[in-house]
C-alpha cells in the first residue's frame, strides 16, 4: 500500500491526539483511503520536554526545515498555536507544496483568505475543520450540505470556556468569581482566560463561520463582542425567572442582504435547543431559507475531538491526494458583503439597573425610554443592597443605535448605573 | 458556462422542491460549481394532472426512456417511491450511465448494496442523503468526520410522525388515537401511517444508518421492532413523573464488536439532548470513541428541507463530473458484522401491568423476577379502573433475554396483563 507521510508541528494536547488517533485507527483509515498514513516528522520546540505518547519511529526535530525539506512529507498539522510565526511556517511549507491542516483560529480568522490563495497557487489543500467547535463538524456541513441553501443565520455557543463557567454559576448558584477558578482547576480554562471570558476566541470562530455561511469576510473590528467578565449572578437568575438562560452566543445573520456579527450575552428562551446545551459542549444553529433550523451540538475542545477533526480533514487531502483533486478551496464560497447597519440590527432587550432607592427614580428612567421612544414589556423591582434597588426591565425590539442611547442617557442619569444590557432571542 | 442536465423521476412533494430550489438558488449554485443546472425533463404518471409549480422550459413525459436515451441527461434524481418499479427504472438508468440520486429508504435499506456495486461499474455516483432524517446532512457527515473516528453507538428519533404524536400526547393531555388524527389533519401522517407507527419507516431509515456508521448490513428481520401504536398515555405519565421522556428511537450500537439494532419507545432522561427533541423534528446522536457524544438536529421531512438534502447530492455529483472523480462510492466502509446475541445486550427496562386488584398479586410478580434473577428499581401502584391496578416498575440492567422470559412469566400469570415493556436510556 502507497504511503502518505505526515508531518506535525506541535505537539501539545492536539498534536498528540492526532499521533495517537493515527496509530489506533489505522486499520480503518487505510481501509477508507487505500493508502497508508505514517507520521514521519515532528516538530516541537522543546526536544527534552518529556511526552506520554508512543513517538517509536518518529522522527523528533526542533527544525522546520526537516518538514520543508523532505520531499516525502505530503501533509502537515500544524498545532503549534501563535500567529506570525504558524502563518510563516505554514507559507514556507505550502511553497513547498505540502498540504495543509491546522486548528489555528486565530490565524485562519485573520489570514484566512491570504492562505487560501497562497495554497490555490500551489495547488495545495489547506483545511482547518477544528479551528472551530473542535469536535463538531460544522465548516465541512456547511460547505457539503448548505450549498444549495440560502443560509439566513447562524449562530451558536462557541467557546466552551463561558458556556462552562455560565452553567456553573447558573446550576450551581457560584458567583463569576468561583466559576472561573473552577473552570481553571478543571482544565477548561487557561491560566490567563482573557481571550476567552472577553468573547474574543468567539469572534474568531464567528469570522470563519460568516466566511463558510456567507461567502463575507468580517474582521475582528467589524463585529461588537461582549464578554462575560463580572456577569452578575443576580441576572442570570432574574433571567432564569422570566424563562431564559444567559448564553454568551456568537451570532451572524443577513439584515436585508447585510451582514451583521455580534458575540455577547444573549437571554436564550428554555423552549429551545441552544438554551439546554451545558458545560464545556458546543452547539451551532444554522437556519438555512430551505431546510429552516439545523443544530450541530457536540464537544467543543478536548484532545481527541479536537484531533478528531483534524484527522477527517488528514483523509480529506488524502483522498483529493489519490484523485488528484488537491488545490480546491476548503470553502468556494464567496461573495462582497457590506456590514448592516446600526439602526437595522433590532432585538429585544433585557436591561439592569443599580438605582439608588428613592421615590422619582422610576419616573426619570421612563422619561428617558419615552424620549427615545422605546417602550418596556416588562420591570421587576427587587433589593440590591441596603441602599439601592435592582431594576430589570425587558424592552420591546430595538435598534442597536437605540439601545445605545438609551443606555448612554440612564448612565447619565444620578444614582442609576446599568449593570447589564443583553439581547434577547425570540421564542 | 457549461451546462449539467438533470432529469427528475416524479414531481410529488419532494421532486417539486427540487425543481423549485434549483431555479431559486440558481446563481449561488452555479458560483459554487462552475456549472449551470438545468432540469431538462420530468416524469410523471399522470401528466394531466395540474401542478402548481413553474414548469416553463421542463419537458413533461410519462416515458422513462425519454431519461434513458437522453444523452444530455447527467443525473437523475428518483423521488417517486416504491421500491420494485424505482429499482428497474435505477439499473435502467445506471446502465445508461446516468448519475443517481434518490431519497427513497425502503429501496436503499433493501438494495442498497446491490445497485452501489451496479454504479461502481458503470462509473456512476449514487447519493441518497435525503433517505435519512430529511433536512439534516447526518449521511454525509459520518462518511466525512467520523471516517478516522470509531463509532460505538449511532441513536435518534427518526421518524417525525411518531414524534409529533408522542409529542402531543406528552404536552397536551391527547391520547395515542387523537394525536394521530392530528397528525393525519395537519398532514404530518399518512392516511395508512401503519409504516410510520409500527416503527418500520424508523428501521429502514437505521439499516441505512448502521451501513454507514459501523460498514455492516443488516436486513430488516435483524432488526426488533416496536412501535408506538396504541402506547398508552399514562404511561408516557408516569414516565414523565419519573425524569423521562418515551420517545420512539433507533438504536444500533456495537456490543462485544457485534451489531444490535433496535427500534422501539424507550425511556430517555430528560437532561439528554435527544429527549427535548419535538413535533415532526428528527435528531441523530453519534457517539464516537475519540469525539465522544455529538448531535445532528433538524427538520426530519418536509418539501424544502428534504429537496435540500437531494441539492446537496446534486451539487456533490456536479463536483465530481466536474473533477471527473465520480463513481466512488457514497460510503466506502465497509466489514464484516455479525448480530450480538439477545444475551448480550442489556438496558434497564420500564414494565407496566394491568392487574386485578386483589391481596397476593404483588408476590405473584416477585416471585417471577425472583425466580429469573431479576431485580427492581422501583415499584409505583396506581389506579387502572375500578376493580384493577396499574403496576409500574423500573428493572435494573438485564438482557434482552432475561426480559423476554420475565415478560412471558408475568403474561402467564392469572389476572395480570402487561402494558407495555420499554428499554430505559441511562443519564
Amino acid at each position: 500500500m502507497q504511503v502518505v507521510n505526515i508531518g506535525v508541528l506541535g505537539l501539545g494536547t492536539v498534536g498528540s491526539g492526532v499521533v495517537r488517533l493515527l496509530k489506533d485507527h489505522e486499520h480503518k483509515i487505510s481501509s477508507i483511503t487505500g493508502r497508508k498514513l505514517v507520521v514521519k516528522t515532528v516538530v516541537v520546540h522543546n526536544l527534552e520536554k518529556k511526552r506520554d505518547i508512543d513517538l517509536t519511529g518518529i522522527k523528533m526535530t526542533d527544525d522546520i526545515n526537516e518538514l520543508i525539506n523532505d520531499n516525502e512529507i505530503n501533509i502537515v498539522v500544524e498545532v503549534m498555536g501563535t500567529v506570525a510565526t504558524a502563518k510563516k511556517y505554514i507559507e514556507l511549507l505550502l511553497r513547498a507544496g505540502k498540504h495543509i491542516i491546522t486548528a489555528n483560529k486565530d490565524l485562519i480568522a485573520t489570514y484566512g483568505s491570504e492562505l487560501a490563495e497562497l495554497a490555490d497557487q500551489n495547488k495545495c489543500d489547506l483545511f482547518y475543520e477544528a479551528s472551530v467547535a473542535g469536535g463538531i463538524p460544522i465548516l465541512r456541513t456547511i460547505v457539503n450540505s448548505f450549498a444549495a441553501d440560502r443560509i439566513i443565520e447562524v449562530k451558536g455557543i462557541v467557546n466552551g470556556t463561558t458556556n462552562y463557567i455560565l452553567t456553573k454559576m447558573s446550576q450551581n448558584n457560584m458567583s463569576f468569581t468561583e466559576a472561573l477558578k473552577s473552570a481553571q482547576e478543571l482544565g477548561f480554562a487557561e491560566p490567563d482566560p482573557t481571550n476567552d471570558i472577553e468573547g474574543i476566541d468567539a469572534a474568531y470562530k464567528m469570522i470563519i463561520l460568516t466566511q463558510f455561511a456567507f461567502g463575507i469576510n468580517v474582521a475582528l473590528d467589524d463585529i461588537e463582542v461582549k464578554g462575560i467578565n463580572g456577569i452578575d449572578l443576580e441576572d442570570i437568575k432574574q433571567a432564569k425567572g422570566l424563562g431564559y438562560n444567559i448564553k454568551l452566543l456568537g451570532i451572524a445573520k443577513l439584515v436585508n442582504d447585510r451582514i451583521s456579527v455580534a458575540v455577547g450575552p444573549v437571554l436564550v428562551p428554555e423552549t429551545q435547543p441552544l438554551s439546554a446545551v451545558q458545560n464545556e459542549n458546543n452547539a451551532v444553529l444554522v437556519t438555512g431559507a430551505a431546510v429552516g433550523e439545523t443544530m450541530f451540538y457536540g464537544p467543543g475542545a478536548g484532545e481527541l475531538p479536537t484531533a478528531n477533526s483534524v484527522l477527517s480533514d488528514i483523509i480529506a487531502v488524502t483522498k483529493d491526494i489519490v484523485l488528484e483533486t488537491t488545490g480546491n478551496r476548503f470553502n468556494d464560497f464567496s461573495r462582497e458583503g457590506k456590514q448592516a447597519l446600526p439602526d437595522e440590527v433590532k432585538y429585544p432587550y433585557y436591561i439592569s439597573l443599580k438605582v439608588r432607592d428613592r421615590p422619582g427614580q422610576m419616573l426619570k428612567i421612563t422619561e428617558v425610554m419615552t424620549e427615545l421612544n422605546a417602550s418596556f414589556h416588562l420591570i421587576i423591582q427587587s433589593e440590591y443592597d441596603d441602599v439601592n434597588a435592582r431594576v430589570v426591565m425587558t424592552t420591546h425590539e430595538m435598534s442597536e443605535q437605540q439601545i445605545k442611547e438609551i443606555i448612554e442617557g440612564i448612565d447619565n442619569l444620578e444614582e442609576i448605573e446599568v449593570i447589564a444590557s443583553y439581547r434577547i432571542l425570540s421564542e
